[in-house]
Protein backbone atom coordinates (compact mmCIF):
# COMPACT_ATOMS: atom_id res chain seq x y z
CA UNK A 1 0.00 0.00 0.00
CA UNK A 2 1.85 3.25 -1.10
CA UNK A 3 -0.66 5.80 0.76
CA UNK A 4 -0.57 6.30 4.37
CA UNK A 5 -4.01 5.86 6.06
CA UNK A 6 -4.72 8.16 8.55
CA UNK A 7 -7.59 7.87 11.82
CA UNK A 8 -8.98 11.40 12.12
CA UNK A 9 -10.88 12.36 15.30
CA UNK A 10 -14.04 13.78 13.77
CA UNK A 11 -16.37 16.01 16.04
CA UNK A 12 -17.51 18.39 13.59
CA UNK A 13 -15.97 21.46 15.12
CA UNK A 14 -14.06 23.94 13.42
CA UNK A 15 -10.63 22.35 15.12
CA UNK A 16 -11.15 18.64 14.29
CA UNK A 17 -12.29 19.92 10.49
CA UNK A 18 -9.11 21.62 9.83
CA UNK A 19 -7.07 18.83 11.21
CA UNK A 20 -8.94 16.38 8.81
CA UNK A 21 -8.44 19.21 6.03
CA UNK A 22 -4.69 19.32 6.91
CA UNK A 23 -4.34 15.25 6.69
CA UNK A 24 -5.88 15.33 2.89
CA UNK A 25 -3.64 18.53 1.99
CA UNK A 26 -0.82 15.96 2.88
CA UNK A 27 -2.14 13.28 0.92
CA UNK A 28 -3.29 10.90 3.97
CA UNK A 29 -6.19 8.54 2.77
CA UNK A 30 -8.60 9.29 5.82
CA UNK A 31 -10.68 7.16 7.95
CA UNK A 32 -12.79 9.63 9.77
CA UNK A 33 -14.12 8.98 13.59
CA UNK A 34 -16.79 10.32 15.37
CA UNK A 35 -18.92 9.55 18.70
CA UNK A 36 -22.26 9.89 19.74
CA UNK A 37 -21.82 9.66 23.27
CA UNK A 38 -25.42 10.79 24.27
CA UNK A 39 -24.22 15.11 24.49
CA UNK A 40 -26.92 17.38 23.79
CA UNK A 41 -26.28 18.09 20.07
CA UNK A 42 -26.66 15.75 17.65
CA UNK A 43 -26.07 18.10 15.19
CA UNK A 44 -22.53 17.92 15.68
CA UNK A 45 -22.53 14.38 14.20
CA UNK A 46 -24.82 15.79 10.60
CA UNK A 47 -21.99 18.23 10.56
CA UNK A 48 -19.41 15.87 11.15
CA UNK A 49 -20.37 13.45 8.44
CA UNK A 50 -21.25 16.81 5.92
CA UNK A 51 -17.51 17.76 6.82
CA UNK A 52 -16.07 14.63 5.98
CA UNK A 53 -17.75 14.03 2.75
CA UNK A 54 -16.56 17.49 1.45
CA UNK A 55 -13.57 16.84 2.39
CA UNK A 56 -13.56 12.86 0.61
CA UNK A 57 -12.46 10.30 3.31
CA UNK A 58 -11.95 6.86 2.68
CA UNK A 59 -14.58 6.58 5.41
CA UNK A 60 -16.34 7.98 7.98
CA UNK A 61 -17.73 5.88 10.82
CA UNK A 62 -19.42 7.02 13.87
CA UNK A 63 -19.39 4.36 17.50
CA UNK A 64 -21.82 4.95 20.07
CA UNK A 65 -20.64 5.21 23.24
CA UNK A 66 -22.74 5.29 26.46
CA UNK A 67 -20.64 7.54 29.06
CA UNK A 68 -24.63 8.76 30.22
CA UNK A 69 -24.03 5.37 31.78
CA UNK A 70 -21.89 7.31 34.23
CA UNK A 71 -23.15 11.04 34.33
CA UNK A 72 -20.66 13.47 35.41
CA UNK A 73 -20.81 16.74 32.88
CA UNK A 74 -22.36 19.04 31.42
CA UNK A 75 -22.42 18.17 28.12
CA UNK A 76 -23.89 15.19 29.07
CA UNK A 77 -26.21 15.46 31.71
CA UNK A 78 -28.91 18.21 32.61
CA UNK A 79 -26.73 20.73 33.98
CA UNK A 80 -26.30 23.81 32.59
CA UNK A 81 -23.71 25.04 30.33
CA UNK A 82 -21.67 27.92 31.92
CA UNK A 83 -22.76 31.51 29.96
CA UNK A 84 -21.14 34.43 29.51
CA UNK A 85 -17.53 33.24 31.53
CA UNK A 86 -15.69 36.66 32.10
CA UNK A 87 -12.44 34.24 30.98
CA UNK A 88 -13.47 31.09 28.68
CA UNK A 89 -9.70 29.61 28.86
CA UNK A 90 -10.43 27.90 32.18
CA UNK A 91 -8.46 30.28 34.27
CA UNK A 92 -10.33 31.39 37.45
CA UNK A 93 -10.70 34.05 39.30
CA UNK A 94 -7.50 33.22 41.42
CA UNK A 95 -5.52 33.01 38.35
CA UNK A 96 -5.52 29.24 38.52
CA UNK A 97 -6.57 27.35 35.60
CA UNK A 98 -9.38 25.32 36.96
CA UNK A 99 -11.37 21.93 35.39
CA UNK A 100 -14.85 23.53 33.77
CA UNK A 101 -18.25 21.35 34.35
CA UNK A 102 -18.19 21.08 30.36
CA UNK A 103 -15.35 18.66 30.92
CA UNK A 104 -16.19 14.53 30.04
CA UNK A 105 -14.61 12.33 32.33
CA UNK A 106 -11.95 10.75 30.54
CA UNK A 107 -13.17 11.73 27.66
CA UNK A 108 -10.10 11.85 25.14
CA UNK A 109 -8.84 8.86 26.41
CA UNK A 110 -11.65 6.77 25.48
CA UNK A 111 -11.75 8.56 22.13
CA UNK A 112 -8.20 7.71 21.78
CA UNK A 113 -9.01 4.13 22.38
CA UNK A 114 -11.40 3.56 19.87
CA UNK A 115 -9.47 5.42 17.45
CA UNK A 116 -6.50 3.11 18.27
CA UNK A 117 -8.74 0.36 17.59
CA UNK A 118 -9.89 1.66 14.79
CA UNK A 119 -6.37 2.38 13.26
CA UNK A 120 -5.27 -1.55 14.03
CA UNK A 121 -8.36 -2.76 12.15
CA UNK A 122 -7.75 -0.49 9.24
CA UNK A 123 -3.60 -0.85 9.15
CA UNK A 124 -3.48 3.10 9.68
CA UNK A 125 -0.34 4.16 10.46
CA UNK A 126 -1.23 7.95 11.90
CA UNK A 127 -4.38 8.70 14.42
CA UNK A 128 -4.75 12.89 14.04
CA UNK A 129 -6.63 14.83 16.43
CA UNK A 130 -7.44 18.48 16.49
CA UNK A 131 -6.56 19.00 20.49
CA UNK A 132 -5.09 22.73 21.42
CA UNK A 133 -2.72 23.40 24.50
CA UNK A 134 -3.08 27.17 24.02
CA UNK A 135 -7.18 27.36 24.13
CA UNK A 136 -7.24 24.22 26.04
CA UNK A 137 -10.28 25.56 28.22
CA UNK A 138 -8.88 23.60 31.48
CA UNK A 139 -9.48 20.30 29.96
CA UNK A 140 -6.28 18.00 31.74
CA UNK A 141 -6.54 15.83 28.41
CA UNK A 142 -5.55 17.92 25.71
CA UNK A 143 -2.02 18.85 27.19
CA UNK A 144 0.81 17.80 25.11
CA UNK A 145 1.87 16.05 27.93
CA UNK A 146 -0.87 14.09 28.17
CA UNK A 147 -0.68 12.86 24.16
CA UNK A 148 2.98 11.49 24.58
CA UNK A 149 1.82 9.66 27.54
CA UNK A 150 -1.02 7.70 25.33
CA UNK A 151 1.79 7.39 22.57
CA UNK A 152 4.13 5.43 24.83
CA UNK A 153 0.55 3.67 25.72
CA UNK A 154 -0.52 2.70 22.03
CA UNK A 155 3.43 1.39 21.06
CA UNK A 156 2.61 -1.46 23.86
CA UNK A 157 -0.94 -1.81 23.47
CA UNK A 158 -1.21 -2.93 20.18
CA UNK A 159 -0.71 -5.47 17.14
CA UNK A 160 1.60 -3.35 15.54
CA UNK A 161 3.32 -2.17 18.98
CA UNK A 162 4.37 -5.38 19.53
CA UNK A 163 5.46 -5.79 15.96
CA UNK A 164 7.06 -2.46 15.39
CA UNK A 165 5.77 0.98 16.86
CA UNK A 166 1.74 1.75 17.49
CA UNK A 167 0.51 4.32 15.01
CA UNK A 168 1.66 7.88 15.54
CA UNK A 169 -0.19 10.74 16.86
CA UNK A 170 -0.11 14.02 15.04
CA UNK A 171 -1.70 16.99 17.09
CA UNK A 172 -0.93 20.36 14.44
CA UNK A 173 -2.81 22.64 16.17
CA UNK A 174 -1.43 21.90 19.93
CA UNK A 175 0.84 25.07 19.64
CA UNK A 176 -1.65 26.98 17.55
CA UNK A 177 -3.53 29.47 18.79
CA UNK A 178 -7.35 29.82 17.92
CA UNK A 179 -6.71 33.08 15.47
CA UNK A 180 -3.94 30.85 13.92
CA UNK A 181 -6.24 27.73 13.68
CA UNK A 182 -9.30 29.95 11.97
CA UNK A 183 -6.22 31.59 9.29
CA UNK A 184 -4.82 27.81 8.84
CA UNK A 185 -8.82 26.56 8.20
CA UNK A 186 -9.43 29.18 5.48
CA UNK A 187 -6.01 28.59 3.90
CA UNK A 188 -6.88 24.79 3.71
CA UNK A 189 -10.41 25.37 2.90
CA UNK A 190 -12.52 23.98 5.39
CA UNK A 191 -15.81 25.16 5.33
CA UNK A 192 -15.87 27.17 8.14
CA UNK A 193 -19.68 27.74 8.41
CA UNK A 194 -20.22 24.43 8.29
CA UNK A 195 -18.78 23.29 11.18
CA UNK A 196 -20.28 23.79 14.70
CA UNK A 197 -18.35 24.38 18.02
CA UNK A 198 -21.38 25.41 20.20
CA UNK A 199 -21.55 23.43 23.49
CA UNK A 200 -24.98 24.49 23.86
CA UNK A 201 -26.98 24.84 20.08
CA UNK A 202 -30.59 25.62 19.54
CA UNK A 203 -32.61 22.77 18.15
CA UNK A 204 -31.92 23.88 14.30
CA UNK A 205 -28.11 23.51 14.78
CA UNK A 206 -27.57 28.11 15.61
CA UNK A 207 -25.15 28.63 18.12
CA UNK A 208 -25.81 30.19 21.64
CA UNK A 209 -22.96 32.56 21.39
CA UNK A 210 -22.35 32.56 25.18
CA UNK A 211 -20.76 29.53 25.81
CA UNK A 212 -16.78 28.97 26.20
CA UNK A 213 -16.39 27.32 23.04
CA UNK A 214 -18.47 30.11 20.94
CA UNK A 215 -16.94 33.52 22.90
CA UNK A 216 -13.10 31.62 21.73
CA UNK A 217 -14.24 30.69 18.35
CA UNK A 218 -16.63 33.97 17.47
CA UNK A 219 -13.89 36.58 18.90
CA UNK A 220 -10.70 34.28 16.85
CA UNK A 221 -12.76 34.86 13.60
CA UNK A 222 -13.10 38.46 14.15
CA UNK A 223 -9.40 38.51 15.16
CA UNK A 224 -8.19 36.41 11.86
CA UNK B 1 -15.64 8.77 53.51
CA UNK B 2 -13.91 6.38 55.04
CA UNK B 3 -14.30 3.17 53.23
CA UNK B 4 -11.91 2.63 49.92
CA UNK B 5 -14.00 2.87 46.72
CA UNK B 6 -12.58 0.85 43.81
CA UNK B 7 -14.01 0.05 40.17
CA UNK B 8 -13.34 -3.47 39.33
CA UNK B 9 -13.37 -4.91 35.63
CA UNK B 10 -15.23 -7.56 36.12
CA UNK B 11 -16.15 -10.02 33.20
CA UNK B 12 -17.96 -13.30 34.97
CA UNK B 13 -14.48 -15.48 34.01
CA UNK B 14 -12.69 -16.89 36.83
CA UNK B 15 -10.05 -14.30 36.59
CA UNK B 16 -11.87 -10.82 37.51
CA UNK B 17 -14.34 -12.61 39.68
CA UNK B 18 -11.01 -13.73 41.68
CA UNK B 19 -10.44 -10.01 41.96
CA UNK B 20 -13.70 -8.87 42.52
CA UNK B 21 -13.44 -11.24 46.01
CA UNK B 22 -9.98 -10.23 46.00
CA UNK B 23 -10.72 -6.09 46.67
CA UNK B 24 -13.99 -7.25 48.98
CA UNK B 25 -11.39 -9.11 51.04
CA UNK B 26 -9.45 -6.12 51.41
CA UNK B 27 -12.46 -4.15 52.93
CA UNK B 28 -13.35 -2.40 49.31
CA UNK B 29 -16.30 -0.93 48.43
CA UNK B 30 -16.67 -2.48 45.14
CA UNK B 31 -18.07 -0.60 42.04
CA UNK B 32 -18.13 -3.72 39.07
CA UNK B 33 -17.86 -2.62 35.50
CA UNK B 34 -18.86 -4.81 32.53
CA UNK B 35 -19.23 -4.60 28.75
CA UNK B 36 -21.66 -5.73 26.64
CA UNK B 37 -19.40 -5.12 23.55
CA UNK B 38 -20.93 -7.38 20.82
CA UNK B 39 -19.43 -10.54 21.93
CA UNK B 40 -20.96 -13.67 21.22
CA UNK B 41 -21.15 -15.36 24.53
CA UNK B 42 -24.10 -12.75 26.52
CA UNK B 43 -24.11 -15.52 28.97
CA UNK B 44 -21.14 -13.88 30.69
CA UNK B 45 -22.45 -10.53 31.30
CA UNK B 46 -25.23 -12.59 33.39
CA UNK B 47 -22.42 -14.30 35.06
CA UNK B 48 -21.21 -11.17 36.01
CA UNK B 49 -24.15 -9.74 37.18
CA UNK B 50 -24.09 -12.91 39.20
CA UNK B 51 -20.83 -12.99 40.88
CA UNK B 52 -21.25 -9.32 41.49
CA UNK B 53 -24.38 -9.69 43.79
CA UNK B 54 -23.00 -12.51 45.44
CA UNK B 55 -20.27 -11.03 46.25
CA UNK B 56 -22.04 -7.36 47.37
CA UNK B 57 -20.62 -4.70 45.63
CA UNK B 58 -21.87 -1.18 45.84
CA UNK B 59 -22.97 -1.33 42.02
CA UNK B 60 -22.40 -2.90 39.10
CA UNK B 61 -23.26 -1.30 35.57
CA UNK B 62 -22.69 -2.67 31.89
CA UNK B 63 -21.95 0.03 29.27
CA UNK B 64 -22.73 -0.62 25.56
CA UNK B 65 -19.57 -0.34 23.44
CA UNK B 66 -19.52 -1.23 19.58
CA UNK B 67 -16.37 -3.16 18.91
CA UNK B 68 -18.41 -4.46 15.79
CA UNK B 69 -18.33 -1.15 14.27
CA UNK B 70 -14.54 -1.82 13.43
CA UNK B 71 -14.41 -5.90 13.15
CA UNK B 72 -11.56 -7.83 13.54
CA UNK B 73 -11.20 -9.96 16.19
CA UNK B 74 -12.53 -13.93 16.37
CA UNK B 75 -14.74 -12.87 19.57
CA UNK B 76 -16.11 -10.59 18.45
CA UNK B 77 -16.82 -11.22 14.17
CA UNK B 78 -18.33 -14.58 12.50
CA UNK B 79 -14.52 -15.82 12.29
CA UNK B 80 -14.22 -19.47 13.75
CA UNK B 81 -12.51 -19.48 17.66
CA UNK B 82 -9.43 -21.91 17.35
CA UNK B 83 -10.02 -25.15 18.95
CA UNK B 84 -7.54 -27.50 19.95
CA UNK B 85 -4.53 -25.68 19.78
CA UNK B 86 -1.20 -27.88 20.91
CA UNK B 87 0.13 -24.84 23.28
CA UNK B 88 -2.92 -22.27 24.89
CA UNK B 89 0.00 -19.65 25.54
CA UNK B 90 0.51 -18.10 22.34
CA UNK B 91 4.14 -19.52 22.05
CA UNK B 92 3.79 -20.60 17.98
CA UNK B 93 5.60 -23.65 16.54
CA UNK B 94 8.89 -21.23 15.82
CA UNK B 95 8.40 -20.41 19.57
CA UNK B 96 7.81 -17.03 19.20
CA UNK B 97 5.05 -15.46 21.24
CA UNK B 98 2.15 -14.99 18.50
CA UNK B 99 -0.76 -12.62 19.00
CA UNK B 100 -3.88 -15.00 19.27
CA UNK B 101 -7.20 -14.23 16.66
CA UNK B 102 -9.42 -14.17 19.68
CA UNK B 103 -7.36 -10.62 20.08
CA UNK B 104 -9.72 -7.67 20.25
CA UNK B 105 -7.82 -4.79 18.59
CA UNK B 106 -7.38 -2.11 21.94
CA UNK B 107 -9.92 -3.79 24.29
CA UNK B 108 -8.15 -3.44 26.90
CA UNK B 109 -7.36 0.48 26.51
CA UNK B 110 -11.01 1.12 25.81
CA UNK B 111 -11.77 -1.05 28.96
CA UNK B 112 -9.58 0.62 30.89
CA UNK B 113 -10.34 4.26 29.88
CA UNK B 114 -14.01 3.88 30.30
CA UNK B 115 -12.84 2.47 33.84
CA UNK B 116 -10.87 5.82 34.43
CA UNK B 117 -13.96 7.72 34.00
CA UNK B 118 -16.40 5.66 36.12
CA UNK B 119 -13.43 5.72 39.24
CA UNK B 120 -13.49 9.60 38.12
CA UNK B 121 -17.45 9.83 38.39
CA UNK B 122 -17.52 7.61 41.66
CA UNK B 123 -14.93 9.15 43.84
CA UNK B 124 -12.65 5.52 43.19
CA UNK B 125 -9.19 5.57 44.14
CA UNK B 126 -8.11 2.24 42.94
CA UNK B 127 -8.86 0.28 39.57
CA UNK B 128 -8.66 -3.47 39.72
CA UNK B 129 -8.46 -6.07 36.78
CA UNK B 130 -7.57 -9.45 36.41
CA UNK B 131 -5.09 -9.42 33.71
CA UNK B 132 -2.44 -11.83 33.95
CA UNK B 133 1.00 -11.75 32.14
CA UNK B 134 2.22 -15.46 32.64
CA UNK B 135 -0.60 -17.00 31.09
CA UNK B 136 -1.39 -14.35 29.32
CA UNK B 137 -2.07 -15.95 26.02
CA UNK B 138 -0.25 -13.55 24.14
CA UNK B 139 -2.51 -10.22 24.39
CA UNK B 140 -0.23 -6.99 24.22
CA UNK B 141 -2.24 -4.99 26.06
CA UNK B 142 -2.25 -7.85 29.35
CA UNK B 143 1.80 -7.15 29.93
CA UNK B 144 2.95 -5.44 33.44
CA UNK B 145 4.84 -2.81 31.03
CA UNK B 146 1.03 -2.16 29.30
CA UNK B 147 -0.45 -1.25 32.90
CA UNK B 148 2.28 0.84 33.75
CA UNK B 149 1.99 3.03 30.81
CA UNK B 150 -1.70 3.21 31.72
CA UNK B 151 -1.28 4.44 34.85
CA UNK B 152 0.96 6.99 33.63
CA UNK B 153 -2.01 8.46 31.32
CA UNK B 154 -4.12 8.32 34.33
CA UNK B 155 -2.22 10.52 35.74
CA UNK B 156 -2.93 13.09 33.56
CA UNK B 157 -5.64 12.42 32.23
CA UNK B 158 -8.34 13.23 34.90
CA UNK B 159 -9.57 15.57 37.46
CA UNK B 160 -7.51 13.67 40.25
CA UNK B 161 -4.52 13.50 38.39
CA UNK B 162 -4.60 17.33 38.01
CA UNK B 163 -5.03 18.21 40.91
CA UNK B 164 -3.06 14.82 42.60
CA UNK B 165 -3.13 11.26 41.10
CA UNK B 166 -5.15 9.63 39.04
CA UNK B 167 -6.75 6.26 40.24
CA UNK B 168 -4.11 3.27 41.41
CA UNK B 169 -4.28 0.17 39.26
CA UNK B 170 -4.04 -2.69 41.36
CA UNK B 171 -3.62 -6.26 38.93
CA UNK B 172 -3.25 -9.03 42.03
CA UNK B 173 -3.16 -11.80 39.68
CA UNK B 174 -0.06 -10.22 37.27
CA UNK B 175 2.43 -12.83 38.02
CA UNK B 176 0.50 -15.59 39.42
CA UNK B 177 -0.35 -18.80 37.12
CA UNK B 178 -3.59 -20.47 36.83
CA UNK B 179 -3.29 -23.14 38.98
CA UNK B 180 -2.34 -20.62 41.71
CA UNK B 181 -5.67 -18.14 40.58
CA UNK B 182 -7.58 -21.21 40.92
CA UNK B 183 -6.14 -21.66 44.60
CA UNK B 184 -6.70 -18.24 45.27
CA UNK B 185 -10.58 -18.20 44.16
CA UNK B 186 -11.07 -21.25 46.70
CA UNK B 187 -9.72 -19.49 49.34
CA UNK B 188 -11.78 -16.41 49.10
CA UNK B 189 -14.88 -17.99 48.28
CA UNK B 190 -15.31 -17.03 44.49
CA UNK B 191 -18.04 -19.09 43.18
CA UNK B 192 -15.84 -21.02 40.69
CA UNK B 193 -18.42 -23.06 39.31
CA UNK B 194 -20.55 -19.93 38.58
CA UNK B 195 -17.29 -17.80 36.42
CA UNK B 196 -17.22 -18.47 32.84
CA UNK B 197 -13.99 -18.26 30.84
CA UNK B 198 -14.83 -20.14 27.37
CA UNK B 199 -14.38 -17.95 24.57
CA UNK B 200 -17.15 -20.20 22.87
CA UNK B 201 -19.87 -21.81 25.09
CA UNK B 202 -22.96 -23.13 23.98
CA UNK B 203 -26.00 -21.12 23.95
CA UNK B 204 -27.04 -22.61 27.23
CA UNK B 205 -23.63 -21.42 28.72
CA UNK B 206 -21.77 -24.80 29.02
CA UNK B 207 -18.15 -24.02 27.49
CA UNK B 208 -16.79 -25.81 24.72
CA UNK B 209 -13.86 -27.31 26.48
CA UNK B 210 -11.22 -27.00 23.41
CA UNK B 211 -10.61 -23.51 23.24
CA UNK B 212 -7.65 -21.72 24.94
CA UNK B 213 -9.46 -20.47 27.62
CA UNK B 214 -11.06 -23.87 28.83
CA UNK B 215 -7.97 -26.13 28.27
CA UNK B 216 -5.83 -23.30 30.40
CA UNK B 217 -8.88 -23.16 32.86
CA UNK B 218 -9.46 -27.19 33.18
CA UNK B 219 -5.66 -27.78 33.47
CA UNK B 220 -5.57 -25.32 36.42
CA UNK B 221 -8.60 -26.54 38.03
CA UNK B 222 -7.52 -30.32 38.04
CA UNK B 223 -3.70 -29.69 38.86
CA UNK B 224 -4.75 -27.22 41.72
Amino acid sequence: MSETRAVILLSGGLDSSTVLAWARAEGRSCYALSFDYGQRHRIELRRAAEVAATLEVAEHRIVDIDLRAFGGSALTDDIAVPKDRIDAHGVDAAGEVSIPITYVPARNTIFLSFALAYAEVRAATEIWLGINAIDYSGYPDCRPEYLAAFQTLADLATRAGVEGEGPRFRAPLVELSKVQIVRKARELGVPVERTISCYDPAADGKPCGRCDSCVMREAAIAEA
